[in-house]
């Protein structure tokens, strides 16, 4: 291992961190996205915030120092907002308050693929290694971790949960986040990596593996330095946690992007392909299908097998879901004759159907749909149930009814979908339907296609990897 | 040709219209919301608009009429919200008032499988068959034609456009007019057709490829009852109008439910594969899949190639969406070093890049955005533009700027792409940017992923069957 675990953890628990560099004249500028995340995480709470610019005053009431000497105590974290060419002279600074960590969000490093970057990178990784500093980035937006009350952005949320993040693009990080946040995910930490010149991807990755509040391990790369560090950093994580991989830069474009994006190599993309099968990492293509595989891993139940039940509203949306989760290897099993009538005997509309889609939109209230469920369960030939709801079938907008339905009661697995829509009549109320079950625990998906693909990528990791019954992220090797 | 164009053409410009069965109660109950469709669109300013419900009465300071005798007129189009028991007598009543066309909305007829909903269809066809009158159903939910001024659905535009939708469900009828309006799509016409057991596929598909007012069929079908007769309209429309199909029932789950939906046969998927591929036909997989192509096919002016600049914000970003485009089979040409030097020249920030993807992110304002297309423009290797935006990749929700950019001065199409988000304090933004671009007439997608899609799958189609320059819905046959 790089780094000890106790030292990548002394930097999601700084007690003490300076920003160095907050502009102090224009509320709106970038610089002051950090202040915010800090002060709606009330870090302060917890330890020492301070503010540093040349022309001092003050910023949303903290005192603004004129130079990082005039702070009255250590400082463990150096937030860098400064030019790239002063930050070799920032090290020094920071050096002689004791600093352990300095991150530098600015880009202008080697990313730029110029000379002058290069060599700027190059002198600050000097003065950082001569002073025993550890570098996060350049060019990233850094740490959060919010046991810590640490978060650059002050829209992720407060809790904490199971999911670390380690990401070579601060925009994605905070894409990620967000989207998945909507949708009930937490995490333990992320860490906005950038140009990784000194801490990288293999330290995050033993740090995280090793970590007992980490679960499930989501990873945005887009190069690595190293090939051999690096596989053996995987495979040390992959065989402690769930790891999913996005890999930035498979294609010839993409992977110039990433050249200019954060300086790394790419790599083809049929040896990270191979490479995920090997090490039973889950390989996603994009944010969007990291969220639903996050989503899935830490909300739903593990599910014995992929027969899924599927239960929702409407005869055109029946035949399309039911199309779409076969088509992503989903088993629909039919529902025996017996277990039919049972359900006709209490459905009054004569034109449901409940042969696996069912659907209820026509015939059942709520305590219609609490008796269908049960009579199902009792039979019990499928693995987990998927509602689905598709507001925008209806011919009005107001007659569409949003109520969520309790699943409680229900021993299986259950999963949402809710087709999303921007209609602005629609849009909020999707929302509620959302976050009322994400608040409750459900995995809830915006699609029946982005459901089907990630239940099936998920479920093919367990049969693959976790042995039967056990929870997620629990590996097969400690698992027996 | 079973039906003639101008029959159908009848069907799609009643001169009045009766609703039989509307709920004069209960303001919320369903057979209120076709009534809200029809004062929406104001089409008593153009037909007479009937309603009938023994009870008499009014609604909506409409009067209610008892008995479709009492009618002092004659009525070419019934809309029957009646139990399906009902409806062979209604045949007998509206053929005294001299009715052309008659729709059932209500479920309980062949697609419920048992004997009495068999027999109720059969009767029905049989009254309807004797009178001359044409059923459009039963189990649907009808005709839109907005020049004419009907819609079953206050929610579906106004204005008319170039796409005509043929649909076995109501449901996805509703979902596909929506989403798909959302983004600037507008209809010619479109029909719920739900059991077909009168008119059906063939009879709209031909009605389509001949009416002048419609260059791109969309179809949504569960299931066909001659499958000679479908091919030879599917092959009459083919050549005439570019048409997108959606066939439900791929799956044995989704052929199940096709059978409890409408009462057909789904056919092997395979099937429809091939004959997709010989008749030039571009198939899709869901409802969002097809507005995606729809969107395409009417807003994206016609590229000559699959070359594409993909110009928008974010280095995480940049990476994602040349990987997407480039895995869809687009083609993201490396930008010349002379180019990218003019570039650099009034760029700011040393960490932009600017090879394709060009991350204007940190630097560009408006003017600086229109130089750099300019000189782009000037360099002229590539086919079309696609503006990417995410705006959720920021730290914080409002310094994230929405300010659109204008492509007015841009000679080569442009798309755009803002991946969508359900957060409240983003959804109403990124709606009103979508509409914005919409309503200047440019495809707007909602992901990089669909985007890269369904621009692949219309230029494949353009390859295949369009001579080049043309526009869509301009077959090679007419073209030539």
């Amino acid at each position: 291992m790089n780094t000890s675990f106790s030292e990548i953890d002394a930097l999601f628990h700084p007690r003490s961190v300076a920003m160095v560099g907050i502009t102090t004249a224009n509320p709106n500028h970038w610089t002051r996205g950090f202040l915010e995340g800090y002060l709606k995480f009330e870090f302060s709470s917890r330890g020492k915030l301070y503010l540093v610019n040349p022309k001092g005053g003050d910023v949303e009431g903290i005192h603004v120092y004129k130079s990082i000497q005039d702070i009255p105590d250590t400082v463990d974290f150096i937030i860098g907002l400064v030019p790239s060419r002063v930050s070799p002279q920032l090290i020094e600074e920071a050096a002689a308050k004791g600093a352990r960590f300095a991150q530098f969000c600015t880009a202008g490093f080697s990313e730029t693929g110029d000379e002058e970057g290069i060599q700027t990178e190059a002198a600050l990784l000097e003065a950082a290694r001569r002073h025993n500093i550890r570098i996060i980035g350049p060019n990233c937006l850094g740490a959060y971790c919010p046991e810590a009350q640490m978060s650059f952005s002050e829209l992720f949320p407060r809790e904490s949960g199971s999911v670390g993040f380690i990401s070579q693009s601060g925009g994605n990080t905070n894409y990620l986040i967000r989207q998945a946040a909507l949708r009930g995910v937490r995490f333990s930490k992320a860490i906005s990596m950038g140009n990784a010149c000194d801490l990288n991807e293999c330290d995050f990755l033993e740090y995280l593996a090793d970590d007992p509040k980490t679960e499930i391990i989501a990873l945005y790369l887009e190069g690595i330095k190293d090939g051999a560090a690096f596989r053996r950093s995987l495979r040390y994580a992959a065989a402690r946690k769930t790891v999913v991989l996005l890999k930035g830069g498979a294609g010839s474009a993409g992977a110039r992007a990433v050249m200019g994006h954060t300086a790394s190599l790419a790599g083809s993309h049929d040896i990270w392909k191979s490479l995920c099968r090997q090490e039973g990492i889950i390989l996603v293509h994009n944010l969007d299908e990291m969220t639903d595989v996050l989503v899935t891993l830490t909300m739903l139940a593990p599910a014995t097998g992929r027969r899924v039940l599927l239960f929702g509203g409407g005869g055109g949306s029946s035949v399309i879901v039911a199309d779409t989760f076969e088509k992503h290897g989903l088993l629909v099993p039919q529902i025996p004759e017996q277990v039919i009538r049972e359900l006709r005997g209490f459905s009054q509309a004569a034109g449901n159907f409940f042969n696996n889609p069912i659907d209820y939109s026509q015939s059942m209230g709520p305590s219609n749909v609490k008796r269908a469920l049960d009579i199902l369960e009792n039979w019990g030939g499928f693995d987990f149930i998927v509602n689905f709801v598709v507001p925008t079938q209806s011919i009005t907008a107001q007659r569409f009814s949003y109520s969520p339905f309790s699943f409680e009661h229900i021993a299986k697995p259950v999963a949402v979908v809710i087709q999303a829509c921007l209609e602005p009549a629609e849009a909020d109320k999707i929302y509620k339907y959302l976050t009322h079950y994400a608040d409750k625990g459900y995995p809830v998906y915006l699609s029946f296609d982005s459901a089907a693909h990630a239940l099936n990528l998920v479920l093919t990791h367990y049969e693959r990897h976790v042995v039967q019954g056990k929870a997620p992220g629990v590996p097969a090797e400690q698992g027996a």
